[in-house]
């Protein structure tokens, strides 16, 4: 048994294109929209783009194909952290370049984008495509996180693409690998190589998303893998009514992941980082909030609940970043060697107590002991603190068993609290695409090729309309540009896509927000189960809770 | 959205029963089999339950329904840890009462055992069942972890059943919750209350197994919860290939979830704790096999792979268990305070290395602190070792990591190791139930319901040849002290069903075993996805890898 019944179930579905994709690729013709510029720091970006500034926006419809007849060579590159529907990317693209002109080809490079700088590549057939339709992972190539952005990497790119004729790269990536691709975009016409650069919008964490992009793809089939096992966890947690449940999940820094989890299953807490930083919130403070709802729930009888912790949280914090920064500054080179030649955990915590300000001081002791150190003795090569190991969901817990403790001898808390654990990531991150993923995926791929035979480079793909029917989605292509600002990097000023974190002023957050008073009081859990992929269309095409009510739903 | 699209849905399905249970309540009837005795221990047995042992097994066939007609009220209790599928085992039983006799009545006690001696209840009607079925967790009514032993707690149990003319309890739960079925039936029939008692096998850990019982409900469901999980991680291992994920699953005792689990996904390596204990194996031995695996990957450029570890292994390793046994013999009583009462870790590591033995010394030594400080420190209120909060998953990796060191000191190994933590339990015990548990649970209450219309008592609700559809499932009964023997519990001779651990010359570790040197050598991943309620047949409606082996299939 090496392919699940599922698997071989999933290999029969065929992905919905947008209704205007539908009609075979000869009935294919670009609508030209505005010109665009970016959406700020227009003169800067123009001066860094001047090849690729400035295009129009374009949307594909029904009419006559009009693209210039010439054998296309393609290469796709899967770039960062697995997002479920990265397979559909390539075979979209894949079947569009084929049923264009059956001599094209299309290359995958290995591991990432390090796979074209090395010319690690496979070519594509239909074998070996079909192995990896409406599946998960991005096993089909691999990926990496090789960063794409020195001239000497393009050039050896342009290299490589010459060497075997490559008319276009697609890159599949998040906010950093498509700010990359544009870079790379505009370098390939620079140089008349020839080569078009073209971006597929690729990430769980949903913090590529714009005005022009409403989702990532992954992030819906992610959301709701976490939001199955969530639901669970709450259905067990009303049941045995006995535990706090402290769940924390991945997304990096924005909490949409995290937010989407909350609306999908209205547990009792839910941070949101965006939050905590906008009201400069304190552990003391988030401590706080937490054991107030846990003491109202206690004296309705119920010592358990359930709440969600967005990865990033510590780092909104803003005297949890302050020490942060000043343990990275204290234990930095030579320092950091007498630091760890300390024999014991004692010496180590008197010499951070004598290094470090009060107020940091001040924050390191109410830490629980493991997360002290995590934050002294598991730091990176570089010497600094590796905030995505902090274990912030037992950080949580611990302040709040501290608090309530004191409650207790206060005698104003009279309940029990036993907290559990989870952390949400890998778990998600290469499930079966959902068919709206698959449907997105294979979409955003096909599309792309569209705009490759068209003669577009810096674009990325790009399907809207998407809490509508595939039918009605709108197909079509956004220079890369138009997203881009100037941001303080390492140092220095870069042009970037700017990073969507939540919108506090979004109908998301609104919606959570007046709900969660509720959601924290009563026990108003929903279980959303786990994904199908077959049976009502109810239970199986809808996206996210996040983009419906984004799109006023 | 309080009830979710698939919610919804769900209450959409019937649940199949078996073929002989198609008919109609008036065309059911009783074959009687033969008379029976227990496993073992057949006096002993005998003597304890004059009043209940030696019963005929019996099936229901389609006949004439010959029983006596009387008006049931019938009490049912959900007792000890969740499984998917307790709300259908409800459904089923009253659906049956409700059918047979509208003036029948089905009283829920709350909270588990404690429910039926505080008299807490509610009495179920069509609106309150409709919400919950198909539908996962215990929340119906909640669970509890009473245990109903004593002759006092049974004089209560017959008073409260008194007051409410309850003339049937059903109990669902574990093997310990249903050795006290037959106790409490035993003292029902004694006392001439003419109160029956019937259980129902209920448990995700699959050790409540026997010649009789095929499956434990909820192991179904629980088991394809962690294997999509297991699954989705080795796909992102395996497109990341750079980390080794070490995942540690609930199961007790016995190890069938880690082995189904390893049937569905073909991991790497997983860790069976009843072939460690029949081998004797150490944690040295243990570490150096993975460490093997590891090595061997790494010499083919594969630095990742999946492990899997059932929960309660590290009680398999006899050299661990003895250190747990001389750990909460120094620190119990007194000795415990002293120990608390040390200021500092070194000085308690000090008390510690001068009260245990050599051996234990040595094998405390080898243990990462934070699984040190876990065996010292959080001690149950009786100054004992909580071996389930032992997170072995940990302790493997950490072994495996200092191995490792060693060798590549050495120079035998030149890979990277970079281990990867989780532990799935909750996530998987309150799943809605699959297909298979849905069916299998209606199943088991319907048919426990005409055990008790028949006048059974002392029996354990039974449906056979579950690997077949559900058309060609056997419906009857077995008196369950057939299933018991004596053991020894807490000092004395008491009168049990047998616990079910993995039978290492069962066809499911044969099978595994003849295919793990392949899994662990090459990547072998499969990937069964989520649960799937509507689709082909292949995908919904399959139970168990492990069933199915046991079956010859």
């Amino acid at each position: 048994m090496n392919i699940s019944p599922l698997q071989t179930a999933r290999y029969e579905y065929s992905p919905k294109l947008p209704g205007m994709l539908r009609n075979g690729i000869s009935d294919i013709c670009v609508l030209e929209g505005e010109e665009t510029s970016s959406v700020a720091d227009q003169e800067k970006i123009k001066a860094l783009f001047p090849n690729t500034y400035g295009k129009k926006e374009i949307t594909f419809q029904k009419g006559q194909n009009t693209s210039v007849q010439k054998k296309q060579v393609v290469g796709v590159i899967l770039s960062g952290g697995q997002a479920p529907g990265g397979h559909n990317v390539v075979c979209g693209l894949y079947d569009a370049l084929k049923a264009t002109n059956p001599e094209n080809v299309l290359y995958g490079f290995k591991g990432g984008p390090s796979g074209l700088l090395e010319d690690d590549y496979i070519i594509f057939d239909d074998a070996y495509i079909d192995q990896y339709r409406n599946t998960g992972g991005f096993d089909i190539i691999g990926s990496g996180r090789t960063k794409l952005e020195t001239q000497e990497q393009f050039a050896v790119a342009a290299e490589v693409c010459k060497k075997h004729e490559i008319t276009a790269i697609v890159i599949i990536g998040g906010d950093d690998s498509n700010t990359n691709a544009a870079v790379l975009a505009e370098y390939m016409a620079a140089h008349n190589t020839g080569v078009q650069v073209i971006g597929c919008p690729k990430t769980i964490d949903g913090d590529l998303k714009n005005e022009d992009i409403e989702a990532s793809f992954g992030f819906d089939t992610a959301a709701k893998t976490y939001s199955e096992l969530i639901g669970n966890i709450e259905r067990d947690c009303n049941s045995a009514k006995k535990y706090w449940h402290f769940v924390k999940v991945m997304g990096r820094s924005a909490s949409h992941i995290a937010l989407e989890c909350a609306l999908e299953t209205q547990p009792n807490i839910c941070l949101i980082s965006e939050e905590v930083a906008a009201k400069k919130q304190s552990l003391a403070e988030i401590s706080d909030y937490i054991a107030d709802i846990v003491e109202k729930r206690a004296e309705q009888g119920m010592n358990f609940g359930v709440v969600i912790i967005p990865e990033g949280v510590v780092e909104f914090v803003p005297e949890f970043s302050s020490l942060i920064a000043e343990i990275n500054e204290l234990l930095a080179g030579k320092a950091g060697e007498a630091f760890s030649a300390l024999p014991t955990w004692n010496e180590k915590k008197g010499f951070l107590h004598s290094g470090l300000r009060d107020q940091a001081v001040s924050v390191f002791s109410m830490l629980p002991q493991g997360i002290q150190q995590q934050l002294c003795l598991d730091r990176d090569p570089h010497g600094n603190v590796q905030v995505s190991l902090i274990e912030s969901e037992k950080l949580f817990s611990s302040l709040v068993a501290a608090n309530l403790a004191k409650r207790k001898a206060a005698g104003t808390y009279k309940g029990k609290f036993s907290p559990l654990h989870h952390f949400f990531g890998y778990e998600g991150r290469c499930a079966f695409p959902s068919n709206f993923d698959a449907d997105y995926c294979y979409s955003l791929g096909y599309n792309a090729f569209m705009l490759i035979q068209y003669g577009f480079n810096g674009y990325l793909s790009k399907v809207s309309n998407l809490s509508k029917p595939a039918e009605e989605w709108v197909a079509g292509g956004m220079p890369i540009t138009k997203m881009m600002n100037m941001e303080r990097r390492h140092g220095e000023d870069k042009p970037v896509i700017r990073k969507a974190l939540v919108d506090l002023d979004g109908a998301p957050f609104k919606y959570f927000e007046a709900h969660r008073q509720e959601w924290a009081e009563n026990t108003c859990y929903t279980f959303p189960g786990a994904i199908q992929y077959f049976g009502p269309s109810s239970v199986c095409d809808l996206t996210t809770r996040t983009l419906a009510l984004e799109q006023g739903e």
